[in-house]
């Protein structure tokens, strides 16, 4: 009877313990809500002069979020639950595993690099912005080089015994992922990409030049909304927007914002930028509502993520079965320009594979040599190997190797993308581990899903939707990303499914 | 040569003390900044789901700010500076007086309170807007309520000996004033208001109805853009919006934000909107951008920004000067609408006098009477002479009673307004307080500007900004209203200015 007694009274404190754990994180997720909303405003709403005032909001903010993430209290409580972890379900040892990961790296870094940290990116935004506007690298390689080395200093914060500063990095955008895993998956599967593109450029098929339009934007988006709705995009619980950079931003599974852009001239852009950052926004929307404010209630890393978006993008959006029913509502809405396009001229010609200076618009045979360039500057630059004044000409010189491509201008090359400027060193190699989750995830899919091909044809989505939600979206972070593809797809991550995906699709269109 | 030393020891020991009380201040602002773009992401973006996670971003922040303007390290440094306040310069003094009221205030309020007002004005907004659109006043009747109460406890913490509860909200709004000031204003003003309406009737005089459209909003967006360009409203410090409810939001005088709503059949309704809110923004923009971040760096009294709104609205906008250069175009823009409309009759159409329902759409005689009706009620609420739940009967009869008129439905009457759904109670006088303040500035800026009527017939507006950025919007909070006004026009406050240019004006309309 005492025994019990002391049982019941334990688990009140446990729950007690809980209870004001889950308050503070709660609120430390809301301020991570706030940061989110004040960048999609800064990213797609606010005026020009905005900027110096919003840098200080965020720095602001950060320095709060921080102060809160490392209160001694909150790690107190941290181990009280460590110690009981038994007693808590699986949405509460995920949630403390993940706070205990928070606590550490927050408690690593000193107050006044968060704040120059977080001042810096919202300035060196707005540099960037300016300077791929004017196509002017050498105006941005002091910031560059400025946030180069608040990098490192985070970096060397965070590095544990045997790793490399990178390596620190990465873990903020893929949780327990290797230098090492990431060398040997990326260096299996750079040469496969070279041949394939050796192979399509000698084959001497070469499909239709697309038509320029004009394409009205409004158009471009009542389609892409069309697509999106189809998809299975709360429109209740998100909203569309333009900005520079096209991005996808989950507030809460409840507010899910994405961007585009709008080209007159070329018709793709938007519309398979509208299908990736829906892509994006079903995970987040697709998190469990119940669990949110809990830290396990996120994400599993951005591999996954974008393994969501390019799932939808490729696999989904550049399939023929996709097109069998929206190209005809493509040809009546901008008729007549694909007046004299078949369904197959239009599939093959979506499908081009040739080297192009832009990663987001590249092909799914040459992305991945765009990401691994990308990932091994990135990496040389934390390592002090490179200098940011001089990323322009390695940039060019490795695009020539790489693609056989130079960009005609720094706007094309080095500053087409924002990630640097803000600060994201370590995010560009999620981009090809999410190719190669897609296809893993996707095969699966075809096989879990006996009709998803008929589906798809038909425009219904749904439960193609419903089963990456149960299968991966409504978990968070109770499962590891190497637990998950496990479950999801009975064994770990291999990269042979993306190469064969590439290899049967592209050997098909070319011959 | 030592009291030289030590005068310096202490001039710097002081200057130190300045700056971190104002690096203290600057992050009270930040957060006051994130709060306002928050809400107006709630009421110009947010979908629909994020209300519930946006009310706990909201209160998080609320409560976070309120730690913040507590803090007894922050007191400690008012004390200080007040204790040497000789040396401070008059940004500082102001601002020290500033920071001073909003601590005294701050800390009267228990952090629970603070986090239960937050919560609630974000969840009533949204009942507010669901049951104005279904014009359901008993639905939104217990919030009213709930708000009611936590504002009566919110001022019996705030209120001063000798002061009532309502006495202690209108200081938020506008500080200094008092009930008796108010009563004897709007007592005199109100008889005045029903005899000139009366008149209005009696003349038998009718303007003609102006057409009703169809008005296409893209074409009403562009005149407004190009009427608020003019006035000299900065796009690359502010942008225009639609929200159900128009208002303007100064994040700080670099991003300012104004809403507007469209009707297809109405076109005043988003003119005179934006022209209105407009005249907020530049308040806004004209605040010392040098000074920003100070407590003095803010407009001094809700009173006055509404004088901007109404003055641009009213003795600027609905002026025949104003329309000389404007009718031509807006002619063009709407053919075949307004084909057959003399300048003069489109002058006396929008200028009817007529007693209406809603009160941003009234006219300038009966919307003095619509504000007293608010004031009266809203004192009765806080006073606890009145329930929430009578409140659209009350409403009606005092309609009835002052304008002749009843609300058909109650989203014509007592759900009209959003303030009190948010808690903004004491609000309202502010409204009529601004159209005494503006009649008297502008009766100022035609004796100082000789050839202000000349430049509105040109649509030159930017010597009219100059002078009011000159002599009240830079000026932030470093005189009071009192002061202000007496500086600018050389006499206190007197409502005859008011009630002159009304008689005149609509003497002339209705002879």
């Amino acid at each position: 009877m005492l025994y019990f007694t002391r049982l019941t009274y334990d688990n009140v404190r446990m729950s007690n313990a809980y209870e004001d754990f889950r308050r503070r994180a709660s609120e430390i997720t809301h301020l991570r809500s706030v940061l989110q909303v004040l960048s999609w405003d800064q990213e797609a709403m606010m005026p020009e002069l905005g900027a110096i005032d919003r840098a200080s909001q965020l720095s602001t903010l950060a320095v709060i979020q921080h102060q809160r993430l490392t209160d001694p209290a909150y790690g107190d409580l941290i181990v009280r639950l460590e110690e009981a972890s038994g007693e808590l379900d699986r949405w509460g040892k995920a949630s403390v595993r993940e706070a205990r990961r928070q606590f550490d790296k927050a408690t690593r870094l000193p107050e006044n690099l968060v704040r120059e940290l977080a001042e810096t990116a919202a300035l060196a935004y707005e540099q960037w912005v300016k300077a791929r506007d004017e196509s002017d690298f050498p105006a941005f390689a002091p910031w560059l080089s400025k946030m180069v080395n608040l990098k490192r200093s985070e970096a060397e914060c965070l590095q544990k015994a045997g790793s490399s500063p990178y390596e620190a990095l990465l873990d903020d955008y893929e949780p327990g992922i290797t230098e090492a895993r990431l060398d040997a998956l990326f260096s299996a599967v750079q040469p496969e990409l070279t041949a394939l593109l050796e192979g399509v450029m000698a084959s001497g098929r070469e499909p239709r030049r697309l038509p320029s339009g004009p394409f009205p934007p409004q158009a471009q988006e009542s389609l892409g909304r069309e697509i999106l709705t189809a998809m299975g995009f709360d429109w209740k619980a998100g909203r569309l927007d333009t900005s520079p950079h096209p991005f996808c931003s989950g507030f809460s599974p409840r507010d899910v914002r994405i961007t585009t852009r709008y080209s007159t001239v070329e018709i793709l852009k938007s519309l398979f930028g509208m299908i990736h950052e829906g892509g994006h926004a079903l995970y987040e929307q697709g998190l469990s509502a119940g669990a949110y404010g809990q830290p396990a209630c996120e994400a599993i890393s951005l591999g996954l993520h974008e393994s969501q978006s390019r799932l939808w993008e490729n696999q989904v959006g550049r399939s023929r079965s996709f097109w069998e029913y929206w190209f005809p509502r493509l040809r009546r809405t901008f008729s007549p320009h694909f007046d004299d396009f078949t369904l197959d001229d239009f599939v093959f010609s979506i499908n081009r594979v040739s080297p192009s200076p832009i990663r987001v618009e590249a092909d799914e045979v040459t992305y991945g040599l765009h990401v691994i360039l990308r990932y091994q500057l990135e990496k040389a630059l934390i390592a002090g190997e490179l200098e940011a004044s001089e990323l322009d000409q390695v940039w060019n010189d490795r695009m020539q190797d790489y693609l056989g491509y130079i960009p005609a201008t720094s706007a094309e090359g080095v500053l087409q993308d924002t990630h640097w400027s803000q600060g994201m060193f370590g995010y560009f190699p999620t981009y090809l581990l999410g190719n190669l989750y897609a296809a893993q995830i996707f095969d699966q899919a075809e096989r879990s899903i006996p009709d998803l091909d008929t589906q798809i044809s038909g425009a219904d989505f749904i439960p193609l939707r419903e089963w990456l939600r149960e299968e991966l979206h409504i978990h968070g972070r109770t499962l590891t990303a190497d637990e998950l593809i496990e479950k999801m797809t009975g064994q770990p991550l291999d990269a042979n499914f993306f190469l064969e995906y590439l290899k049967g699709k592209f050997g098909a269109l070319y011959q």
